[in-house]
C-alpha cells in the first residue's frame, strides 16, 4: 500500500473476521518446504540435473545441491550417471551434467483397499506407485473388531512380501474418515469412531495413513490417471461415494463428509433405502441394487434400460454439483458403469447443465481399473511421508 | 521419515504427479506473512497488547514489537492507551500494558455493487466495514461501455465523499469474474471479457479488486455475519448465483464458474429459460420470474403456493450440493426468499439429504440485508491490500 501523510484518527470500536487465519511461518519452515519441492520436481519429471531442478523450482543451485545431498543420504534420491550431451554442449560447457532421480525402488509402500464388500485387498508398491506384490483376505461377513483383525492379518502378510524398507502403510476405508485416520462411521464394517490409523501404527510401528476410499481413488486418478482440472471421482461399490479434487487440492469438508452423495434423494417416490429414506441415489446405482435389477431383467433390452435409468439418475444428481463447483471432469470407477450407464449419465448431465465458457464437461471411466484405491492409498503415504502437500 | 541403512537400489523408470506443486518459500516471505498475521489478529479481536498478539500468533515479542512499529508507521495500527489493570496485576507486573488496535478510521474503502438490475449502488466504508456514505446511479438500461461509464461516475462521486485516504476500491459484479478482475461474461450488462479491474485502476490510480457479487456476499457473511463452517450463500436477483466458503477458504473453480447454479435444470418440463434450456432453477427463483408469477397470483394462498414451489425447486437443486460438499449452512440473500420460500427449501433439503453426524444443516436468511455485496467488496479490498489470504 502507499504510505500516507494523513494524521492517525482515533480507532472506532468493532471487529471483523477475515479469511483463513493462518499459522506463523518461520524461516526454518522454508527448508522443509523446499526439500519437498525438490522431491516433487524429481518425482514428477525424473532424470534431471541439479541445474534443471534449480530452474524448475526457482531455488538457487547452492540450495538445490545442499538439499539433494540430504535426500541422497536419506536414500530417496540417487545419481543415475551423466547426461548424453549434444556435441555443441561439450564444447561450450565442459562435462555433461549428472542426472538425478527419485530412487523409486529404495522403499516400498503397503496399500490397502477395505472398500470391497467381500474381501480386503492389498499390495506392495514401489515409490512410483507400481504394484509389486498382491494379497487379499476374505471378509466372511466380519464386522467390528473382527474386521480390524482381518485388516491387520492382511497388512502382516504384505509386510512379509516386501523386500525394501517400508515408507508407510496407506489404507482406503469406506465410510467417513477424519484427518487423524479415525473411521467415524462405516456401516458395512460396523465401525463407529474406529481408531484405525492409530491401531495399525501401534501394531506395526510404521507410519500409517487412513483415508476414505473414494478420496484415495481421486488421488490415484490425479497421480497416475488423466485427471485434469476440477474433478469428481464417483466410486460405485456396495455404496456410492465420491472424491473431489479442485484445482489440485482435495476437498474433505469440515466434517469430513464431502463426497457423500449416496444418500442424496433423487426421487422421493423411489425404492426404500437402508437409510430409511426413499429414492436415494444408491437405490439406483449401488452394486447390490443393480445386481438385483439386472438379475430380474430377462432381455438384453431390459438390462440396457436398467443401466440407462441408473445413469440418468446419476446425471440428475450430479448436475447441480457440476454447476455449483464448475466441475470440468467426472471420472467413474466401479462395475456396470461403462457403456449404457455412463452414456446416459453424460447425456443427462449435458442436458441439465450450462457448458462453462471455453470448456466441455468430460465424463469417463477411470483408466486405473480395480487397483485405483490401492494405488491412491500409496499416494497418500507418499504425500504424508515426503511432505507433498 | 526414519533413516535407513539399506543400500540404494537402481531407480526404475516412470514418473507420477502429486498434489499441488507449490512455489518456493523464502525466509523474506515469512516477514510479509507474519505482518499480515499481526494485522489479522488485531482486526479480529481488537484492543490487545503486544504480549497478547505474541500469544495469539505464536510469534516472539521482539518480532511482534518490530512488526507493530512498522504497522504504526503505515498508519494501520494505533495505540489506544493503557489497559485498566486488576489490582493484583499492578503489584506483580508493574505498569499495565499498552493496548493496540487497527485504526479502523485511518483509511476508507469504496464498495460497489453492480448486481442490481436497475441501479449501481456504492458506499464509502471504514476499515471495520461500516458504511459511512452512500451513492447510487440509475442504470437506465445501459450495457457495454455505457454501463462501465456509469460505474466510473459512481466511483468518482464516492471518492468525493470520502474523508480519509482510500485503501482501495472493491467491486461486486454479476457474471463470471476471473482472478484478475476481468468480467468474462455478464449477459445482463452486455459484458464479455470486460477488463473492469484494470480500467478502474487506470482511471483512478488506486488499488482495485473486482469479484463476482455472490462471492463478495459470502465474504461479507463470513466477516460481518454469522457464517460458520462450510457455507453456501445463494444470492437471488435478476439471476441466481452462489458463493462458497469451505473451511474458511473461498472456492472459485479453475474456470471461475463455481457457484453458477442458476442454469442447472431442475425439471426439463419446466418453463423455457433465456439460456435456451427449459426448467432452469432461475425460471422458478429469479426476481423477474417471481415478479410475473406473483403478479398473476390472485389470492394470498396462490401467492404462497408460488413461493413454496420456488423453495421446493431450490431445495431439490441444493440437495446434491449439500451432500457432495458436506455443507453445514445455506444462507439466502434476496427479495421474496424469507418466509414460505425459505421454509419450503429447508423442508425439501432435509427430506433429500442425510444429516451429517453431529450436525444439523442450517438454512437461513442473511443478517446483512441489501448491503451484503457492498460490504463484501470492502472485505475483498481488505484481504488484498492488507495481505489477508
Amino acid at each position: 500500500m502507499t504510505t500516507q501523510d494523513e494524521p492517525v484518527r482515533r480507532a472506532t470500536a468493532g471487529g471483523g473476521r477475515l479469511l483463513r487465519p493462518s499459522a506463523k511461518v518461520l524461516p526454518e519452515h522454508a527448508r522443509v518446504h523446499n526439500r519437498s519441492l525438490v522431491l516433487q520436481t524429481l518425482y514428477g519429471s525424473g532424470q534431471q540435473s541439479r541445474a534443471d531442478v534449480a530452474r524448475s523450482t526457482g531455488l538457487t543451485r547452492v540450495t538445490v545441491s545442499d538439499l539433494v545431498a540430504e535426500l541422497m543420504e536419506d536414500g530417496l534420491v540417487v545419481e543415475l550417471g551423466r547426461r548424453e550431451a549434444a556435441p555443441s554442449e561439450n564444447v561450450h560447457r565442459g562435462k555433461p551434467a549428472i542426472l538425478l532421480d527419485i530412487d523409486r525402488a529404495a522403499f516400498h509402500i503397503i496399500g490397502i483397499d477395505l472398500g470391497d464388500y467381500f474381501v480386503f485387498r492389498g499390495a506392495v508398491l514401489d515409490l512410483g506407485g507400481h504394484i509389486l506384490q498382491r494379497a487379499e483376505v476374505a471378509l466372511d461377513g466380519s464386522t467390528g473388531d473382527a474386521a480390524s483383525v482381518k485388516a491387520f492379518a492382511l497388512i502382516e502378510r504384505l509386510l512379509g512380501q516386501a523386500t525394501a524398507p517400508i515408507l508407510g502403510i496407506g489404507v482406503g476405508s469406506p465410510g467417513i474418515v477424519d484427518d487423524a485416520g479415525v473411521v467415524l462411521s462405516a456401516p458395512n464394517l460396523g465401525w463407529v469412531d474406529e481408531l484405525l490409523q492409530a491401531s495399525i501404527a501401534a501394531r506395526f510401528s510404521l507410519p500409517v495413513v487412513v483415508v476414505n476410499d473414494a478420496n484415495a481413488a481421486v488421488l490415484a486418478e490425479h497421480s497416475f490417471g488423466d485427471a485434469e482440472g476440477d474433478t469428481m471421482l464417483v466410486k460405485v461399490g456396495h455404496g456410492v461415494g465420491a472424491g473431489l479434487l479442485l484445482g489440485g487440492v482435495q476437498l474433505f469438508g469440515s466434517r469430513f463428509t464431502a463426497g457423500e452423495i449416496g444418500h442424496v434423494v433423487v426421487d422421493p417416490d423411489g425404492a426404500l433405502c437402508s437409510c430409511g429414506k426413499s429414492g436415494c441415489l444408491e437405490t439406483w446405482l449401488a452394486i447390490p441394487w443393480l445386481d438385483a435389477k439386472l438379475a430380474a431383467a430377462t432381455t438384453s433390452a431390459n438390462r440396457d434400460a436398467v443401466l440407462r435409468e441408473a445413469g440418468e439418475r446419476l446425471g440428475i444428481a450430479l448436475a447441480p454439483v457440476v454447476g455449483a463447483l464448475g466441475l470440468t471432469e467426472i471420472v467413474l470407477s466401479g462395475p456396470y458403469l461403462d457403456g449404457p450407464l455412463a452414456e446416459a449419465a453424460a447425456t443427462t448431465l449435458r442436458a441439465r447443465t450450462m457448458a462453462a465458457p471455453g470448456s466441455d464437461l468430460t465424463l469417463r471411466m477411470t483408466t486405473l481399473g480395480d487397483d485405483i484405491v490401492l494405488r491412491g492409498a500409496a499416494v497418500a503415504v507418499l504425500s504424508k511421508q515426503l511432505g507433498f502437500s
